[in-house]
């Protein structure tokens, strides 16, 4: 349950500015993103710049980044078959030549791109098309890597730092050296401290959910273990000093205290759950290669106007969550919800909520979260072919037993639990489960908030028993799970893989050992 | 382009009345059915009775049928597999004893259920729980089914006649038979021409798609080959004596002639693909048995006030299609239609919208138009647990080339055409399309409407050229569509068939010949 200022608070200030003034349509108004200006760590190099606009009337709001509520999440595995290795890339190589930063700074465009890492020169120019994070890697061209680096620290991973070692071309002279790495303090130096039930998929930035069989143990999820999803360090905020802006065009811009926010306007609370694009990523079986992108930019979102404008969408400026002030992780003091939305669209750490005509330049809205076909690869794909994701499709996960596990029957039956959700507030109609490879489908027992109206926002939980062959030593359970447009998922995986490993929704699969 | 009554205006009056009364909220606002009084039949054997009400906001329309508008549609092809039989079932048998219609008319429970067909006297006890449409054989028992069967001629069907000779306990006596059969004028006599592209599936009432390639030709199908789904012969309503009446729980009552209708309210237009839930049917394979019931009631529907009351749903109240004053078959002189939602929302032939709490009883919503676990049979069915379908799911259909089509290729690429389409607004974003099981896909190009807001009524027509083995004598193609919800199709209908035989919106798939 979040608390929060009233969504149809904003609305009225957005609302009533545009009616003051000579607009025509509110689609015409839009929010776009600036960075997040508080920062603990000063890592931001574009510290100041706006970052912003778009196409057609959409609500974007920016701060840190973008991560879970509800509960819903289940971060990559990607990296888990990378086998330690001991490569020491950076180090000075003999008889290579030698080159001053000033060299290397010549070298800043696509037609001829260096950069350097510790005491490394290299030539990147003909990986530039091959860079999962696409041109974001000009903007560490001609000059050091190493702070891009730091602070994604999956880059320093034995088979990046063996990618790079093939486009090496020289040593860069060794007083730069020294100019390159000062003024580095671990940017991640101030990270809070996490429950241990959260499992890191990555530490820098940090990603971690919890077991899914905690997640059914209750309708909401404690603080401690909602899934997190950052895209960099942590911002470390003091309430005194927190004002958040909300402009654009047309509008008079307002600047808000954190104590404005709560007394100026009617609390509102909703439960909603939060899913990243990403859950469910491993299935995705095709998927290879980096997933984080290092751009340097603070993070930044869009929504729709008429989404966020439209008081049946009940868009949260949230301060606290479950009851309590949301923890640093969440966003502290205040993030954004939109429930019925994909996750990076709920911005934490909100600084700016900007009213725009186009859709914000951030990497993570243009260049990321977007679904494309199977065959579209790294070399084929165009970015702005696809639309940014907002709603999510359907999708449902059994929790409970997990893959492996051992289960003993009773009276010939197994329990499972599970949860199940779908963008846009559409409510789970069904959920479908079978033991046999679908020759029968066993129609689970839902929990779910009881909504007159058609936004359903909170996840539901469901169990079923189900039958298994008595003398059986496994057996291979499937759930699908059908929303009140009744659209249903995949079955496989097969023809959804896409390459940014998002939108992973086929029939969860899981098999398991059981006793006799 | 169907030209229409604003829908602002029938909301406007539905809004200011609401805000006369002493409601709190609009969703305690429902509108319900009643039947249509203007048939040309007089086979309407509950004239004059109010089939009302449901659970929560809704808004219901009655009349006559619903059926189609923009585009989509195919009907079953269930029966074609049915062989001409030469059952003459209900003619007298010696040596069965004889009953009268007053002894008959004595057994009119579920315990004891008799029914006579022609000179047949039947026990239909054991036969009403496989009746395909439930209890409502419970109409026609205790007396004869002719009249019923006179009504839905797919009852005459051979396998029909088989089933019920099973029934057979004795002879009808001989006066009575008169007396069951008198005034049986064919309540068909009076249908409209149709054009001979439209093929039917069912005759009495008619039901009609056009050749799939004739839907590719054109963004707006022309009338004549609009498809037609009828539930009930066609009325015939002189627009002199035409009135739509709008009534309910705290709003004054209003009548409107078609003249008020037309004159009193601002002209709006929309473009609109209308599918019936039933499209794609014989696809699933398991299907079986009749499709359609013979309730004798009027047909009624109703859809949640939420929805058509909310501005942005652009509910009509049509009376043009393509700038034509709509035709008898497709609800002359009114008709509802509510964009986004399933066809059988649309009801033609308008005659009353009833604002009430409860959704509407009528056969059509509350036992067909609803999706089924796989697993659940006749048996075992239980319509109270699935809601009535509303918004579709995404869906996609290779119009252009049809299954066994010759096709030559050129330059190794044959062309490929069809069009997709999702509920609820939801736009169209890909196509993906393959010739080779997908091991790879091609991004169709797409024709839809620019529409900047999240409300794409209208269908996406779409083209692609696929690669062929310049070898082969046959290719597979399959296509296949994501929404803007990035919700796509299941990849085969194993795993979503239900016994009523909707929702059929798995991958589609053609085979044709490849020319050397």
């Amino acid at each position: 349950m979040a608390s929060a200022i009233g969504r149809a608070s904003l609305k009225t200030w957005l609302i009533s500015r545009h009616v003051d003034s000579a607009a025509k349509s509110l689609t015409s108004y839009i929010i776009h993103d600036t960075q997040f200006r508080k920062s603990s760590s000063g890592s931001y190099s574009d510290e100041g710049k706006s970052t912003s606009s778009w196409t057609l009337g959409r609500l974007t709001v920016a701060g840190g980044v973008a991560a879970g509520f509800g509960l819903l999440y289940g971060w990559s595995r990607e990296h888990e078959g990378v086998q330690a290795a001991t490569v020491e890339e950076g180090v000075f190589v003999k008889g290579l030549p030698n080159y001053s930063l000033d060299e290397v700074s010549k070298h800043s465009t696509e037609s001829s791109a260096w950069m350097t890492y510790k005491r490394g020169v290299y030539d990147v120019t003909e990986f530039i098309k091959h860079h999962p994070g696409g041109k974001t890697i000009m903007l560490g061209v001609g000059g050091a890597a190493d702070p891009f680096w730091h602070l994604y620290a999956v880059h320093k991973e034995p088979h990046v730092l063996k990618l790079l070692s093939q486009y090496r071309i020289g040593n860069l002279e060794e007083d730069d050296v020294e100019h390159q790495t000062k003024n580095m303090d671990d940017p991640y130096a101030n990270e809070p401290k996490r429950h241990p039930a959260l499992k890191p998929t990555s530490q820098k930035p940090f990603n971690a959910e919890p077991p899914a069989a905690l997640l059914v143990a209750n309708f909401h999820t404690p603080n401690e273990l909602f899934y997190v999803r950052n895209h960099l360090p942590v911002p470390e905020v003091d309430e005194k000093d927190y004002s958040l802006t909300l402009e654009g065009e047309g509008v008079k811009t307002l600047t808000l205290t954190l104590d404005e926010l709560k007394k100026k306007f009617p609390k509102y609370k909703l439960s909603a759950a939060i899913q990243c694009a990403g859950n469910r990523r491993s299935e995705l079986s095709k998927f290879e290669g980096l997933d984080l992108d290092a751009t340097g930019s603070p993070y930044g979102a869009s929504v729709p106007a008429e989404r966020a404008l439209d008081p049946k969408s009940e868009v949260l400026l949230a301060y606290e969550m479950n009851g309590e002030p949301l923890s640093r992780d969440h966003g502290f003091p205040v993030r954004v919800i939109i429930p019925g939305v994909v996750g990076a669209r709920s911005v934490k750490w909100l600084s700016n909520i900007i009213l725009s005509k186009e859709e914000s330049t951030s990497h993570w809205q243009q260049n990321d979260y977007k679904g494309f076909c199977p065959s579209v690869d790294w070399d084929t794909v165009d970015f702005k072919s696809a639309p940014a994701i907002q709603e999510l499709p359907v999708m449902s996960l059994i929790c409970e037993p997990g893959n492996g596990w051992r289960v003993k029957a009773k009276d010939g039956k197994i329990a499972v639990k599970g949860y199940a959700w779908s963008g846009g507030g559409r409510k789970i109609v069904r959920v479908d489960v079978t033991g046999d490879q679908g020759k029968t489908w066993h129609v689970a027992k839902l929990q779910q908030e009881d909504k007159k109206h058609g936004r359903h926002w909170a996840w539901t939980l469901w169990t079923v028993e189900i039958p298994v062959d008595p003398k059986g030593k496994q057996t291979e359970i499937w759930a699908k799970a059908v929303d009140s447009s009744y659209n249903t998922q995949p079955e496989s995986s097969a023809h959804i893989w896409n390459l940014r490993g998002v939108l992973s929704n086929a029939y969860h699969k899981v098999i398991v050992n059981l006793i006799q």
